[in-house]
């Protein structure tokens, strides 16, 4: 199942979280627990992205807080105010933000995404999520999160009515006519008149239309719902696969459903997730594992993988494999789907214990991890990448800044060597950089088509 | 009705729109009339401010894309994006940005307030706006702008809820234990359970306290509900006065209605906003000032005019008085219910026609200009701030950066010689700027007390 990738380059992403994806990272003697208020700590991590060359940072969100605030730092910088700080503090790296479709109004989104845009230069993607969780529900006036399906249905409206309220300006809509006092063109800002199930938006939007035309949309979920979402939207896909076999059925199920909704499979980009762990021997790597590993409290992740499925805290034993009979299937699940069945099929397929499994889980959340040297790590990279199981790559490193620092300064420049990544920018935006191209105006060129047929 | 100011100083806000306040400016030679969306401009204007000392800049905002696109540059880029981008290329001005209660949650606007006070390391005001307008309305779902006491009481809960958010969790919530591995404490970070007639927002907030605990919370509104919402809430309050005895009026009124919530009248301060036409001699100034009136389009403008009074545009003759026996009274106007009768009582005790009327609303919208030398606008700020008039001013450059230039350059000196305005910034959060208390914390001060009433 080889591909020719001649020439072609992968795409690297650096998922960014608090002190690092390990729950306990903000535990170690080189970690400041208050770093992850500090914008000018995350300025210093995304400029070391940009040392790197990679395509773009990421950050995460949920409009709750989520979980027990004793164990990792709770609560986070608003995303698209965050990431406007480091646009200000770099000149080339990607800047994807999450914002939640089921608790937003597509004027305000598709307004504040414009703005970064520009003040970016054409820098920001949208992680594009239906959020799961009660706790987020009940900070918008609702009893519980709503059915899957119907977060669903309101994302696809969602972005109907945005990417319109991009395009209701014409991208040559300013004329800035002084003699004549005509500053933008009437005809050229015009309404969409949205009327749907979920949204009434009249627009025009109060901005211009981005320098991207839309910002890059960036996609995460792996559900069926999420992957017919992908398919119809999304430009770049995160996604979570602990093995090869998995990764390549996920890449070519979501590469041909891309291309039933009529778009190019070359158009979406799918990077899974990995937590590499690096040392300059497998026996360096193993220690920094096993270090992060015994800070974890396994009696407080029990609970957290019990409330997952549903089942009382005394139903898991640490040292017994996880009880299968006892678990929901997926279609009872409402919450973050496909990663409940990737957990369930880890501890079937490894035959785990509950607290093999939480140490899996304890660095990436599902995510695979990858301990090893620079060039094992390098290898695999290359080994997915060559052979049908990914564009590009989400680095979720365990510890930052060391993780990702290890990984910039040790792990790229071999993939560099190999032909296989970029030594330069290109380009000046984050769609450039995926190799992706400007969208047609979907208000403006419908009008000029029909201007251009009545002619 | 002198007041004793001895050793006070009066306060100055910079309110910046687009090329300046006057709807031509982008026409003048000077004007780049595409810097409207560039922020490497605004980051130069904010800095031009920093330089004059001044308390805080604001951007006025709307989700709607509002005028005529060929009079004045339609569409602004979002106000807290703005204001981050500012925040990282100045150390001490405070940065007010307008936003919504009326299309906006509130837990998605606290918590992104409080990003953006952490990113400013407490600089940020919220201007707190209801939002005229049907066009903003029908980007929300809506037919047509809620009643205005409706507004109102929206944005009274939704002030309630806010507060509430940003105080869920205390100052001292993160401890950081990395032995015990306790990051922070839960008993410090709580639910708030809000349940109201607009919304139930269960908390807590997925954010610290702000540095200032709450944002700076300013206000617009100078109807009857506006100002009783700024007697309960506001901090600072921009306001439209076109003589000193309507401002004594207005401030005495707004003052006592704060005394009677309640609050020290001190706690709130009141900024009249001013259009300052500053030339070195008189007859330069009004040079200025005329060169900006033959830019306006009458035409345009009384259609506008029209609008606002619900009228036919063939009603008003431009070389004819207001025609006031077929004007609505206030209460029959749900927007901008204020600015309505600043506007007709404006034409009716100068008896303007309406091609007057329009060119002293041209420059301000409704707020004063002061046209004359240097001396003569400090000695008017002086004589409305000694007289019960004002705790300081919202300064309307009628074009930027010059006009704003001019006020700095030339106005501040002089009021920094007269012992009435700062010569270097003291404090370093917004609030400290306007002389105003960190407030208590409204969740964990309460819970505080009850330990302290029961030990």
């Amino acid at each position: 199942m080889s591909t020719d990738k001649t020439g072609k380059k992968l795409h690297l992403n650096a998922f960014l979280m608090d002190t690092g994806h390990h729950e306990a990272s903000w535990r170690l003697p080189e970690s400041d627990p208050y770093a992850v208020w500090d914008v000018e700590y995350y300025k210093r991590v995304a400029r070391i992205a940009e040392r790197g060359k990679l395509d773009s940072i990421f950050f995460a969100d949920s409009p709750a807080q989520g979980h027990d605030p004793t164990r990792r730092p709770p609560g986070k910088l608003e995303p698209t105010v965050l990431l406007t700080v480091i646009a200000g503090a770099t000149e080339h790296i990607g800047l994807i933000a999450t914002a939640s479709t089921s608790y937003n109004e597509p004027f305000n989104l598709a307004r504040r995404f414009a703005s970064v845009d520009i003040a970016s230069r054409g820098r920001v993607g949208w992680n594009i999520v239906t959020t799961a969780g009660a706790d987020a529900a009940r900070n918008f006036g609702l009893d519980d999160v709503p059915l899957h399906k119907e977060r669903y249905d309101r994302a696809d409206e969602f972005l109907d009515v945005v990417t319109k309220l991009w395009d209701s300006w014409a991208d040559d809509a300013t004329v800035a006519d002084k003699e004549a006092g005509v500053h933008t063109l009437r005809e050229k800002v015009r309404a969409i008149n949205h009327r749907g199930r979920f949204f009434r938006v009249d627009g025009p939007l109060n901005s211009p239309r981005p320098p991207q035309g839309w910002p890059l949309l960036v996609q995460a979920g792996s559900s069926q719902d999420g992957k017919e979402f992908a398919a119809a939207w999304a430009e770049a896909v995160f996604t979570a696969q602990q093995t090869l076999e998995d990764s390549q059925a996920f890449y070519s199920d979501l590469k041909a459903r891309t291309a039933a909704h009529g778009r190019d499979p070359e158009s979406i980009k799918i990077l899974p997730g990995i937590v590499p762990v690096i040392g300059d021997t497998e026996a360096e790597a193993r220690e920094i594992e096993d270090h992060l590993e015994r800070l974890i409290d396994p009696e407080h992740q029990k609970r957290n993988l019990a409330a997952r499925f549903k089942l009382d805290p005394d139903a898991l034993d640490l040292d017994q494999p996880l009880p299968l009979h006892l678990l929901p299937k997926e279609d009872e699940i409402e919450d973050a789907k496909s990663r409940y069945t990737l957990i369930v099929d880890l501890a079937r397929r490894e035959n785990l214990t509950v607290r093999q499994l939480i140490a899996r889980l304890g660095g990436g959340r599902g995510h695979r991890t990858f301990t090893g040297t620079p060039v094992q790590i390098a290898d695999t990279l290359q080994h997915y990448f060559e052979n049908g199981a990914a564009d590009g790559f989400n680095i979720m490193p365990a510890v930052l800044p060391s993780g990702l620092e290890a990984f910039v300064d040790k792990v790229v420049p071999i993939l560099q060597e190999r032909g296989l990544f970029r030594t330069e920018y290109e380009g000046a935006t984050l769609r450039e950089r995926y190799g992706l191209a400007r969208p047609a105006n979907r208000i403006h060129d419908v009008v000029d088509r029909r201007v251009g047929t009545a002619s």
